[in-house]
């Protein structure tokens, strides 16, 4: 019986260990949220309807409210376009928690659509959206990984080199 | 006693004055909405699912059946094009009232997707689609304030200015 | 008594008669759905959430692994684009019927989102994605009649022809 206990005890320990909280898994990735800036019209950065978020489309906007701006197939490589996409996921992150406080309460990453600031010729928008898409199973693992589409669009607001959407399914 | 019936009774008016229905919004504002043109293909202007509703895309269309055509950062101007996101919102608020009865059931608008039809170095999307952001508002006040994107195209289905679809959440 | 009954018999056949299941249909038109290529990225072709399921933007890919590849208005015909739109419905429909194992369950084809490879002188998306549309009003019926939209690309992914994408609602 005891044995038992102590076993449980232990598969516990390693389940816990395994299991951090999405803010852990972001710290132990040395990533800062950071309070998103106010819209400046009529939007906002995230609605919550039933147990769906849907956000709004953000770009590469870092916490100093600069962006990453360039177009793939032309000014950035697909490494910059990636490391946006990781920045746009940063800024999404940063938008979902200030809506719903506490990210432990995603329950499924539903649907990511990545719009990428692409020339005619650039045909590699999936290299460009695993910035994203990998970020976000790095912090929420099997419940981080969404339905996608990737594509490329002529132009951009102030030319930003991405603007990422996401639908997230949350505790109700 | 007299007393507090008579102050709720005023603050009551008050309160109804301040919360015209959308539909007062609507008239007050001078817009008539029109019976939606039957789609001439297998799709439909809206469709209902639990107490959401998804929007087709829409176009700047009128009353009349014209539409605005024409690019951004090419034949259009800013003002033109957010006069354009303007009379598409009016199409959709159209079809969202075929499919409803009454705007007043409308309890948010989660989600607006504004693509415009655009030059590769046309960058101000936000100032078109705000055409359509801005009505929702004074029509539905807080109520309108919706999650947004606001993207560039390459081209739009009969060289339209803008195409754009939104989710609306509902009284069950 | 015995009349009424033989009555009924004879209504419910031929109801069942009109009224085959979508694979039913599917093996009518000759269509054979296939299982679809593993992501080789961080996300997956489906996600459900409550009687929601958000397909991710597939291609016109085929049970052989080929794509149709093209830009509209360019180097495909509008009725090649239209082929190619049927063929992404076919792979959506695989996909969705992976997810939820029997088509049947299918209550409604709630929105599809049609992204077409164009130049920017091309104005006939509704045209190419008329060959999703056409099919799954073949397949599901009246239920098979979803929200629409049809927009041009800058370029999509190896330079398919279309890539398309759809939320379904599904019974509980």
């Amino acid at each position: 019986m005891k044995v038992v206990i102590t076993f449980c005890v232990i598969l516990t320990s390693f389940s816990l260990a395994s299991a951090q909280s999405p803010e852990q898994e972001l710290e132990a990735l040395g990533i800062e949220l950071f309070t998103p800036p106010k819209p400046i019209a009529n939007y906002v950065k995230a609605v919550r309807t039933g147990n769906l978020v849907f956000l709004a489309g953000h770009g590469p906007g870092k916490a100093d409210g600069t962006n990453i701006k360039g177009r793939l197939g032309d000014d950035l490589t697909i490494e910059q376009g990636y490391e946006a996409a990781r920045v746009a996921a940063i800024a999404m992150l940063s938008s979902l928690k200030a809506e719903i406080g506490d990210l432990g309460k995603v329950t499924r990453i539903v649907k990511v659509t990545g719009m990428v600031n692409s020339t005619p010729d650039f045909y590699d928008q999936p290299k460009v959206i695993n910035g994203c898409s990998d970020l976000l199973v790095e912090i929420f693992g099997e419940k981080g990984k969404h339905a996608r589409a990737a594509v490329g669009m002529a132009s951009l607001p102030s030319n930003i080199a991405v603007e990422i959407e996401m639908i997230v399914e949350v505790i109700p």
